[in-house]
């Protein structure tokens, strides 16, 4: 079958990123997160550091709330411009990786909405309720203590923020995706393998 | 395993009736919809017809997305008296079969609301994009013509104002449910089997 694009998005402390690097593994594909911005960052001479820097302070910016709420404008042209350019040229890496018929699982970066007309891509949303996350945060990530309620929400928030910003779409609606998961309970394993018959059968259909 | 219950929430021309029928089918449970209705209303002495004229009304009246937009009160004292007696022994009915531990395929009637407590329930929401819908609807049951669209939307919108009404909570949001498929271009049989799957995997899983 030709080569899958997975797009994953999903909820801070829902096992997002383990999925996505367990399913990258399992069906064989190249596996896109930081190093996508790293190689993009190195293709249009932006050092790491300071794209990361510039759209943190963008994501949590007052500005780049009021944008959401209000549907238009940026957050400061400066800022702006910065970071039009970033999701321009990851824009660019993105499509052009999916018109070359190349396979890969990409975390964020609104692949999914970049993504969204060519049918190879299945798009994926993981979420879970409030106390799994917290745990499976506390197991995977080591972090701990009072603040990580409030760190998941914040998180999550500068993500819906980014997508609201770059797509006019409201992030996790499952308008934007194929197949969206409860992690809650669920092994890691389990929710690959699910994803991975999911697409199986999508391709098979589409293909009759 | 427990007996389980899947509770089956869907935009209407998604597939989800006959997701639920197969689904009943398969797992050998029993299937609840019309028929749920029909029960409750012999048991609490209302005839079908006037249960379903009543619930017509006021989920298309003014005053009943009045409520929603406000997020209180009712939709005229006496329509909601009434009402609300169909939600309650509704509500009792389902809440019963959990407690008894019976199984069961559930659709709609806020029944992953009602259930929310119950581990062995999942709730499943079946979506799917307009055009879609339009072709499955075609299909499925001999609806033609212009007004189609509308008649997606306007059902739609009488199921998110219900669910809004008697739990509060958003229709089609994830959170409400476990796993929420995009039925678009796969067969029913897949989605069918796609939902076993999850159910068995959070079975064991949870049995571990």
């Amino acid at each position: 079958m030709e080569k899958q694009i997975i797009t994953i998005s999903r909820e801070f402390g829902s096992g997002g990123r383990l999925i996505g690097t367990r399913l990258a593994e399992k069906m064989g594909l190249p596996y896109y997160d930081k190093n996508l911005l790293d190689q993009i960052a190195k293709e249009n001479g932006y050092s790491v550091e300071m794209m990361e820097e510039d759209e943190m302070r963008a994501r949590n910016s007052f500005l780049y709330s009021l944008t959401n709420a209000f549907g238009t404008g940026g957050y400061g042209a400066e800022t702006q411009s910065i970071n039009e350019k970033f999701f321009m040229a990851q824009f660019d890496y993105i499509t052009k990786l999916a018109e070359n018929g190349e396979g890969g699982v990409i975390i964020g970066r609104c692949a999914d909405y970049v993504l969204r007309n060519f049918p190879q891509v299945t798009n994926v949303f993981i979420y879970a309720d409030e106390e799994s996350k917290i745990k499976r945060a506390t197991e995977s990530y080591d972090v701990k203590g009072a603040n990580l309620r409030k760190t998941l929400a914040s998180v999550d928030k500068a993500r819906a923020n980014y997508y609201k910003y770059h797509t006019g779409k409201k992030w996790g609606e499952p308008e934007n995706y194929h197949l969206c998961i409860n992690s809650a309970g669920l092994e890691i394993e389990d929710l690959v393998d699910l994803i991975i018959t999911y697409v199986e059968k999508r391709v098979a259909a589409a293909n009759k």
